[in-house]
């Protein structure tokens, strides 16, 4: 079993690719934690393999930045299996986490078969729903300076879902909005579905909110410059 | 009365302060277009001294941003009104414009005295309350890539009121919870009014997801590494 020098040695290794970001640091003890509870409620789980997996699982993160061909699983995948046999443990041991992390993407081609890569697939997932999967996709949109909305061009916000341009409404109408009936645990569908109305009312809250300033406001803009434009300025 | 050549000219002076920022821009427009929702139910107001107030309120955030020492709202205040008497507008009138703006700050010690410099510092606060407050918030704090919550040694998760490091629940505490009921107008008061559910489940609906993660993770976590820690890897 794995004992804490061992999760120590993995988790500096993990530490080590994190650069100083506390976002992404955190997001990994989420995915543990979650990826502990869905456990729970299965069997035959490799614990060694599951806890390694989830410390491991973003490792390729900064190459895939620097380079947004690759995939950060795949590369995640490499490097974690080359840091285990590098350090001791057995090579089906090493395999086994490399193949979770290579099938923890949302959008990958690769299925997670194993208990422990579904279960890491479910953890890293509800982390996008509820309301921390919202403040996580607005603090990426401000780290990318992308916008919150767009206007179209008659002046009506628009709700994300016709968009074309990077925004959080549309990647919550793109990404956030589907994923909740998506899960292959019982226990990670059961986080999912009760975090759900808190996503779907701040969704609905904002739009509603931006969408009443923009209305009303322009209006009686429209009134004041428009209808005036024949007057005369007193300024 | 303003018409839609003098807004333009002010308009795109505000812009060339705005470099490239969306969200900086989204924010003034939202502002301008609560003002005049606001201006609605008041009466004596001048509209062209509140519009251009709110489009010229935040020029001076470069100033402060390059020397935290400076106040936005002084440095907006002084940029305003050299940009205004330059322009040929009267000086009675860039005076009354920058007052408005020297008197929006949140935590200034100038006091708005006229309509429209109460107009505009509710306007302005309104755009931190309710979903959109969040939503600015956490955005901001992706862009200065600040933590969204603290954790304290003992592995729990703080909900933000003792904290001494800056975070999103820290913010919401110290600023977001308490500005409700600290307007000037009625229709400031009731906008507030209106979005402060939003805000409020919103941080509740995290700080629980948040919470239950670490604690049934950390716990199931404990059992796992301490309890065996007198066991044999297998690994």
């Amino acid at each position: 079993m794995m004992d804490r020098t061992t999760y120590e040695l993995i988790e500096n290794y993990m530490l080590s690719w994190m650069k100083d970001s506390a976002h992404d640091k955190d997001h990994i003890y989420r995915v543990l934690y979650n990826a502990l509870d869905i456990a729970s409620g299965e069997e035959m789980v490799d614990y060694d393999v599951l806890v390694c997996a989830c410390l491991l699982h973003d490792i390729g993160r900064q190459e895939q930045f620097e380079d947004p061909g690759l995939c950060h699983a795949e590369e995640g995948a490499k490097k974690a299996f080359n840091f285990l046999a590098a350090n001791g443990f057995s090579e089906e041991f090493a395999r086994k986490v490399s193949s979770c992390i290579r099938a923890h993407r949302y959008r990958s081609d690769s299925r997670p078969e194993s208990i422990e890569a579904k279960i890491l697939y479910d953890a890293d997932k509800i982390d996008v729903t509820g309301a921390v999967g919202i403040a996580r996709t607005i603090f990426y949109g401000g780290q990318l300076s992308e916008p919150l909305y767009t206007v179209s061009p008659d002046g009506v916000v628009s709700d994300g879902s016709e968009d074309k341009e990077p925004s959080f409404f549309q990647e919550y109408k793109y990404k956030l909005e589907g994923l909740y009936t998506k899960f292959y645990t019982a226990r990670g569908t059961q986080i999912a579905s009760e975090r759900r109305d808190a996503a779907v009312s701040f969704y609905e809250s904002m739009l509603k909110e931006v969408r009443d300033s923009y209305s009303t406001g322009s209006r009686i803009f429209k009134d004041l410059i428009d209808g005036q434009s024949e007057g005369q300025s007193n300024m």
